[in-house]
This record gives C-alpha cells, sequence and structure tokens, in this order.
C-alpha cells in the first residue's frame, strides 16, 4: 500500500518559501510522503474562500488522503488546531471555518483538539504554526499514528456564516460565490434547489444589470461572446460569457446578486 | 519499474482548484500516480500556445510518459476527445490542434477516439472532461490498459495553420511566436532555415523598429542592455536583451514579423 | 531507502517551459527521482534573492536532499557550475553568489566544479544549462554518483555583499532585506543581535516615516489594522500590519532603512 497523500492548501502563494519550508518539514518526518499542492492562492486569510475551494478540490481525492490547511489569521493566538476525520478523508486545520463547507455536507466523524505537542516541532514558532505544528502532525498521521493521540476530541468544528438561498415559487435569489479562472461567475445555488424550475426560454437569469434567458448544459450550447447560465462542474448555477470572461465584460464582483425568475 | 508519470498542461491558472481535482480524481484511479505539472498557464482556450509549450515541454521526459491536455474550448460540444501514441508517449487531448505541433515533427504512431466510457467517471459532467473524461483515461493508461481498448481508430489529428518562414537568398522573414518569462521574444525561425545565412555582423536582424547585427551564441556574448540575436535552447532564432526584458524594452507582442537580412 | 529528493530553485517563472523540460530530463535519467519546487518566483536573475529563499527553503529538507539552483545571468559565459556538500546536503548550481547566505551559516564540506561532461546532456545548448547540466548532474548524484567524480575540487564559493546591520548601544540599524506574500517586511536583523533590547514599549522602531513601539511575539499579540514589529519565522525582525500589507500600507520598498531605538 502506497503511503498516503498528503495535500496542501495555504494562503502563502505559490511562490512562496514558505510552501516549501513545509513541504521539506514534512519529507523530514516522512521521507516517503507523496505531496500534492491543492492550492496556496487563497487571497490572504479568506476563510470563506478557502472553503469553498477545498470543496472543489479535495473530496475527489482517494479515502485515506490527507489535507493540511493554512489559512490561519489567528495564528499565535488562543484559537484551536484541530485534525478531522471525516468522510474518510483526515484535514489538519486551525478550527476557523475553513472545513465548515466540507462538514456542512458530510458530518466529522471525529475531531481532536491538538494538545500533543510531541507531534510539533521541538521547537514552535509564534507565527508560522503551518511549518511548525501543522504539517508535523500531517506528516505523522502519515506514518500511521492514530488520529485519536494528537489531542483531546472536540465535540464540533466552528461555523462559519454563509449567504443564504432564498426559494420561493417563480422566484429563486442567491449571490455570486466564486469567480474561476475563465471569469465564469459561479454562484451558490445548487443543482438540487433549482427543482422544477424550467430550463427553457421561459426562465430569465438577472444579474446586476445584465439578463439571460434559459439554463444550458455546456458553454458550447451557445455561439460565443454570448451570455450563458449553466449548472456547472462543482453543481452549482454559473453565469458565463461562452469564450471570454463574464468577469470582465460584466464588471461583476462577488456577492453579487443573481435571480432566477420563471 | 515505476508506474508511469502522468503529466498535466491545462488553461485553469496554476492556482486553480480544477487543477487539483484532476489530480484527486488521477490519483483516486491509480493511488501510485505519478504527477507532474507541465503548466496550467496556458492562455485560456489558446490551442496555439499549447502546441507551442508542450514542444518545449513534453518531448524530453522519458518513454511511456503520460501527457494530458486540457484546452478545451470545445467542451461539451461534438468535438473528439483523443488517445494518441507518439514518439514513445502518450498524449490524452481534445483533438483541436494542440498536438499539431508535435506531430509535424514526429507522426502518431496510433490514434484512438475515446469512445468506451467505462474507462471515465460514472458521470460525466457537460463542462469539466479533464476530470471527468481525460484524467480517469490517462490513469487507465498508467495502470496497463492498452490504448486500443480505449476507443476507436482514427486516421489522422485536427491541424493547425501556422505562421509560414519565407526563405529567400539574403532574406528570411519569420515572426514572433511567443514570449518567453525572461521577455525574451522567441521566432518561428529554425536553425535549420538559417543554413548558410552568415553569423557575423554582416547580419542584419530587423524587428518592428529595431535592428541588431550577428546571430550569437549566447546572451553573455555581448554586454549588458545590449539588443541582440541569438538561437535559443528550443533550437529557434530569438531576440533578447542582454539583462533585461526585449518585450518590455522594445514594445513588441506575439506576431510581429521578424526579418534577416544579409 | 527512497531515492533522494531533488529540489528546484529558479527564475523561470511558475508557468515557464523550461521548469517542465528540466524535470522531464531529471525523470529521463533517473523515472524514480522525487521532485520538489521550491520556487520558481525568483525576479529574473536576482541572485540575492535567490540566496535569501534559499535560506528559508531548502534547510528544513532531509538530508541528503540534492537542491538544484538556475538563477544563471552568466549562462554560456566563462562562469563556474558547482556542486557542493553542505550541512548534509547537496547543492547544484552556478557559482555565482546564490549559495553565500546558506555558505555562512555552515561551511561546505566539498566544492566540485562542474567538468565531467559525461554527467551532462551529450547536447549542450548555449543558453539552457539548467536542463543540460545541473539537472543532470542532480539526476547522476540521486542515482550514486560520488560528489568528487562530478570535477575537480574547488577551495571556495563566490561570495556576495550583504548590507550589514549596525549595532550600538541603544541603536541599531539595519534594512527591509525581502518581502514576504502577506507583505510583511523582513529586516536582515536577526533576533541573536538583539541581544538585551528591551522588548517593552520603550523600544521604538522606525522605518522611513512609520514608528512603532515594543516587539511583539506574533501578529496576533495587536488589533488588526496595528503596526507592530517582532521576530519572525525566519529568525529575523519584521515589520507587519496586523490583518494587512504593511508594503502595500506603508509604501516602503526593498533596501528602506529600519532602527531600533531604546
Amino acid at each position: 500500500m502506497p503511503t498516503p497523500i498528503i495535500t496542501l492548501t495555504t494562503d502563502f502563494g505559490h511562490d512562496s518559501p514558505y510552501v516549501a519550508a513545509m513541504k521539506g518539514t514534512i519529507l523530514s518526518l516522512n521521507p516517503e510522503a507523496r505531496l500534492v499542492d491543492l492550492t496556496h492562492s487563497i487571497p490572504a486569510q479568506n476563510i470563506r474562500q478557502c472553503a469553498l475551494s477545498l470543496l472543489t478540490s479535495s473530496v475527489v481525492f482517494p479515502e485515506g488522503t490527507i489535507h493540511v490547511i493554512v489559512v490561519d489569521p489567528g495564528v499565535g493566538t488562543e484559537r484551536v488546531l484541530v485534525a478531522v476525520r471525516m468522510n474518510g478523508h483526515y484535514f489538519v486545520a486551525p478550527d476557523n471555518g475553513a472545513l465548515d463547507a466540507l462538514a456542512s455536507r458530510s458530518k466529522a466523524d471525529k475531531i481532536i483538539a491538538l494538545t500533543e505537542s510531541r507531534y510539533w516541532l521541538p521547537e514552535v514558532s509564534a507565527t508560522f504554526h503551518g511549518r511548525d505544528i501543522l504539517g508535523p502532525v500531517a506528516a505523522h498521521l502519515s506514518l500511521g499514528v492514530p488520529l485519536e493521540k494528537l489531542g483531546d476530541p472536540l465535540d464540533e468544528l466552528m461555523p462559519l456564516e454563509w449567504p443564504e438561498v432564498r426559494v420561493e415559487q417563480g422566484e429563486i435569489e442567491g449571490v455570486i460565490e466564486s469567480v474561476d479562472s475563465f471569469g465564469n461567475l459561479i454562484t451558490n445555488i445548487r443543482e438540487d434547489q433549482l427543482g422544477d424550475v424550467p430550463r427553457d426560454e421561459s426562465v430569465r437569469i438577472v444579474c446586476d444589470q445584465h439578463e439571460t434567458t434559459g439554463i444550458f448544459r455546456t458553454y458550447g450550447d451557445q455561439p460565443e461572446m454570448t451570455l450563458i447560465a449553466l449548472v456547472g462542474s462543482i453543481g452549482k448555477l454559473e453565469i458565463a460569457i461562452v469564450g471570454d470572461s463574464a468577469k470582465m465584460m460584466l464588471g461583476v464582483e462577488k456577492g453579487t446578486a443573481v435571480k432566477i425568475l420563471w
């Protein structure tokens, strides 16, 4: 059996020597660890964006994968660090809401507050717990240390507040939740919330000053430069410009309201 | 024998959760897969740039390497996905021209249109075939599934149109084909097309309003801040500013004509 | 025993096909090599920044790790390429000062000038020694070739000049040496140079027009948006804005003087 995969998600920037320092620390403890970068481009200290990114990136990994998350505005203060078993995966992270989007889909089986310092680096800095605590704990998990040994059980993870989707007869209202690298505007409206909303041109999708009709299957269903609504690859309604960036063309930002009317 | 290497080339952006999702999917099918990023910074949907990038990045990998390419403006439409054996490597990609530059150097041994859905994810989205089809097919290839099992044979790959190099006695004309991260301007003029062009100062290289004489061996052959022409590491004529960015200093873009006169 | 780790540090840009070409070349020589990117975002040809980055990123890797460094403004000229054993690690790099910061902390055990061309690619270009010499040499080291076989011994590495820290009674003066991805301003003043400098509000830290009092343990010790001085995770004094970018807020660049007064 290959050694478990350890993935890394941080807000350090992909070019940061801090990322390399975490990798070196993990590999010093488990030279056979297999490291995969999920992303290092979470906007600085943006826990909500981190939570959403994990939803897309982490769940498709094999069972037993260990995900380390270091978006940690509270480093060095009294915030709690946790290791969590959830849906067959492990997560090692500050308990600041970064795991909330995942936990709302698949309840955590076990939550441990990291208190056993023998699984940390011997010297712990006040400003870089990713290298000094979270990375080493992940390395020890990958070496077979049981989750329960890492500290004391906790009952629940810190929740995050999320904008709600309002569903009524003839109208659904949500917001732009994220923007992908193609400039597609991804809303918080999930496919299951669309229910019996028609997909043909009797449905209107309104975002800021912009409006389109119909909910399509894929970008190629409309000609280039058309404003189009579709359910994207993570199962949420998105607004796109075929062959171009909707973010640039519409000048729309995260948080903007989106209405579906039929 | 180690499991084959799987490389990834996309236009998702290096920080995209879509890249991580592809990696997770591949590792779920083959936990021992060895993944290498070629680049995720192909400009969005720029097939020509993808084709050129593969020429530099892919050929030096070991025999048996599997290259997955996801620059796919036609996702969800009737475009064909292919797996190709060429020059001892495997390529899994949309058939949209991305493999054309490679194929013009080294003819494909076998081209298979991907039709056997048992090598895909059970559920295929309409917008992310990199995760749902191309990644899984690469994982199955790495596990030893023969190329021929993946679908039906095709006779040829889709070609791309390229700007031609005009070679006459006393004059060669080409264009700036790409710009590297140092700002060096790389033309489409190959070393073998230079033939008996003199390398000394009797040869003039003209690009836009700018002109230099001589074709040198390396940047260090001229003083700092000098405009210089040389044959670069991929065997094409390039124009550089020693110790600085020719792109920035000359204000020249891709597509600009370059003339060699002697 | 797993095959040694080979790390890569370059100024190619993370999206460069040159990085991929180096990886392919190394994997062609040692298909089991385990590659880790330290960074590819060293500013072009900035040897000083490379030297500082290595200090943070390389030292935590396991013993036996092979670090390849390609920041090489002199490529193709008579500059020397070296392989070095230092503090249990190997370094393969141009001898241009990039290893100076490391060497000043931990003297090199053995320095070899790379002259044995049998460990290089058969054809060496004039402009890309990372792919043609340094990568292959690292691959051969990872396969067990002894350092001494790679060429001829050298007595010392090329030094770099560094701005000095001036330490007097009641006053220490240094400079901003680097800026991390959070915009924290990291000085060249090491913790051991602080000696008996008080940490309470009797100490003033002055940078350009800006001033703060006290040297803290971590960012969370002060409220959001406060200017704060602390000793960071690499053991140097840094100036930060809690929860924001000091670089952006103060408009301060590398090289700016920083005074500690008490």
